[in-house]
């Protein structure tokens, strides 16, 4: 009787974007803890106990699920995307070096998937195609200005930005603050991408320049892609425009975008 | 008679890491084109053709691809982990905005998958666990001084750092110049951890702090990660150490971190 903790992402939409690994240890898994509407999206067999949890109980349901696996159980801790990327992942092994010694004799596995900025990019070009960085924008986790000295450093040094957790009821304001201060740094043609649900059946992607981009188009199952001044779009008759930054850095460039 | 042309991401290893959307898409090309070792990675079927191409000859792999699917084959571009991300996805972009007006009429998707720093996260904790960048460390493709600017501000800013392409035969010095760069910005216990083909049968993650990090451990198959001041090891008794980036940034932290 020697349980194990798994985290699983389960990629960003249904079971075809999820890894046959993550699927097996999700069937192996005796009882599965994660945040409802995850829970709700993985294929359960049954017999399996769901601990469904409220978004933001995360230190708690990663105690819990470390607690059930020194029971001796198989537990999987389901998540979006990639467990890694601002998931799970870094709650529970928080919660290994906060607990007790026996917690890290567990046996504990992390299964990566495709998290949610792959998806967008993949659903709208190629975007991350050079050198680019992921910020949560929440300010639950991190004092504001920190974002926005996180926000002006990737900006100056030509990062393509990828945010996450964009907007939300309790946080309206943030994303379109991130946008303003980005027109003061970037040029208004700089590609934004809106990527809302993407690779699930209600996926939007829509395309804007920062001059247009407009922030409450954003909710909290959006990922936002902000472009370089390098990131171009390729428009298409009758079809989507494919957004790209190109792999190659010209250092013709005006000055300033690469100090 | 209408041709395709899909960018498929086969993830960081055997199938088992592979998207069944992905292995759908390859199972139903005609033609394959690709990096000989990432062709021969991929499960074939018989009567595939396949285009295995070299390493570097990535704008004219992306043109004979579209020609084909202008020619009505379905074609697949297949990469290793992610297409979007050092990789193929903006080649093919790239070559349909400078190709003939009709390769922007061609059907062509982009299929996401895990890349190679989601891998090697997941293999060593979560050290992606809070904001983090991507950095290709190729001076192939942009002039060094652009890597320099971009390493001060990703750290300076308080970024986690995932290098790509650390390392090769004909770029032998340049991961060795990051590291003694970071070295200046972070504290000298900031987790490196090197990541030689994850999730792969041949996989050796190895951590190290940044004092002793030697960058002669790094090929290029291998992804390094870099920690922010904050990113954390937690030893455990007759197991590997767990890496991660907690997901709450303290204000309390030493002055100039977080500028």
């Amino acid at each position: 009787m020697s349980g194990k903790l798994v985290v699983i992402g389960l990629g960003p939409g249904p079971a075809e974007h999820m890894t046959p690994e993550a699927a097996r240890a999700l069937a192996e898994a005796d009882e599965l803890f994660g945040y409802g509407p995850y829970i709700d999206r993985a294929p359960l067999r049954d017999g399996q106990i769901r601990h469904p949890t409220d978004n933001r109980e995360e230190a708690a349901r990663a105690a819990a699920a470390l607690e059930r696996a020194e029971a001796g159980a198989k537990v999987a801790m389901v998540t979006g995307g990639d467990p890694g990327v601002f998931a799970m992942a870094a709650a529970v092994v928080e919660q290994i070096e906060a607990g007790p010694a026996s917690w890290r004799t567990l046996d504990v596995e992390v299964i990566p998937g495709v998290t949610a900025m792959l998806a967008v990019a993949a659903r709208s070009g190629a975007p991350l195609g050079h050198d680019f960085c992921a910020i949560n924008l929440s300010d639950n986790l991190k004092p504001w200005p920190v974002v926005e000295a996180r926000v002006d450093a990737a900006a100056g040094a030509g990062f393509v930005m990828a945010f996450y957790n964009p907007r939300s009821k309790a946080r309206p304001w943030q994303l379109g603050a991130v946008l303003e201060r980005l027109r003061a740094i970037l040029p208004p043609t700089t590609p934004v991408i809106f990527g809302r649900a993407a690779c699930r059946p209600d996926e939007k992607i829509t395309v804007f320049t920062l001059a247009e981009a407009d922030a409450e188009v954003a909710d909290m199952a959006t990922c936002v892609i902000v472009g370089s001044a390098e990131t171009r779009i390729v428009e298409r008759p009758g079809l989507p425009p494919l957004v790209y930054s190109p792999r190659f850095f010209l250092p013709d460039l005006p000055a300033g975008r690469a100090r």
